[in-house]
């Protein structure tokens, strides 16, 4: 039996501790080939997603996917992201998660070195999801 | 809503994720007077316990304690341990998983520095539980 990734059980555990105290489970994720994501909302080649329960519909957290639709800028959209471009999962209101290691693919970054960049969205435009900057914490934090 | 400990979320995301890989989840408690734990087994002030399936009955994890009844020496007892006393928990196969802070009682710990040392157990007693010394890791561990 080859050893799976404690990650997925973690992106859970987050996500239930969030549902269980109201707090704003966000995922943040990779963007690469294998994601499907609004690519209006990625900067710097990551997004981050509020994967609430109201934020979302049918999601679903497997060890290999985390898949739901949810709504941008008013247009509802599947969102499918592999379990290996999740870089971290943190609740919005404190912080508190987890930040992941995420391999770099040698090939992919040279294409994103090479190609333009994306247009910014307009800040001023209606966000069904929210977007945030980088309050996922950038080490894994000490349980109290 | 006061904010409850991310911790027994963890906790159960790891025997979780062993269960799923075939390893055994190991318990390390700091013993208090609020854990109900064989005191042979406790080694400066801590013990550690295998709370895999096939080493337990009855196992609970909720968020305030964890329970369950094992055999020690052959003999059945109910264990039970707050959540609040838990200090790591993590595979005996890799080491890989959570070391907590507890928070120390000053009073406790007084009352510790003054009792006499209990009697080690006997190292070549037939042991149905597990025990090991230190393989829990010291920090939490980066999950790649």
């Amino acid at each position: 039996m080859s050893e799976q990734s404690a990650k997925p059980y973690l992106v859970r555990a987050i996500c239930e501790w969030c549902a269980d105290n109201g707090f704003t489970p966000y995922l943040a994720v990779k963007v690469s080939p294998q994601t499907r994501v609004p690519p209006s909302f990625v900067k710097n080649g990551e997004i981050v997603l509020n994967i609430s329960p109201s934020a979302t519909r049918k999601l679903t957290i497997d060890n290999e996917w985390i898949q739901f639709s949810a709504r941008f800028n008013g247009v509802s959209q599947e969102v499918s992201v592999p379990m290996n471009a999740v870089s971290g999962i943190f609740a919005k209101e404190t912080g508190y998660g987890f930040a992941f290691t995420i391999a770099t693919d040698p090939v992919a970054s040279l294409a994103a070195a090479t190609v333009p960049k994306q247009l910014q969205p307009n800040d001023t435009e209606t966000k069904d999801q929210d977007t945030v900057k980088s309050r996922r914490p950038s080490h894994l934090q000490i349980i109290k």
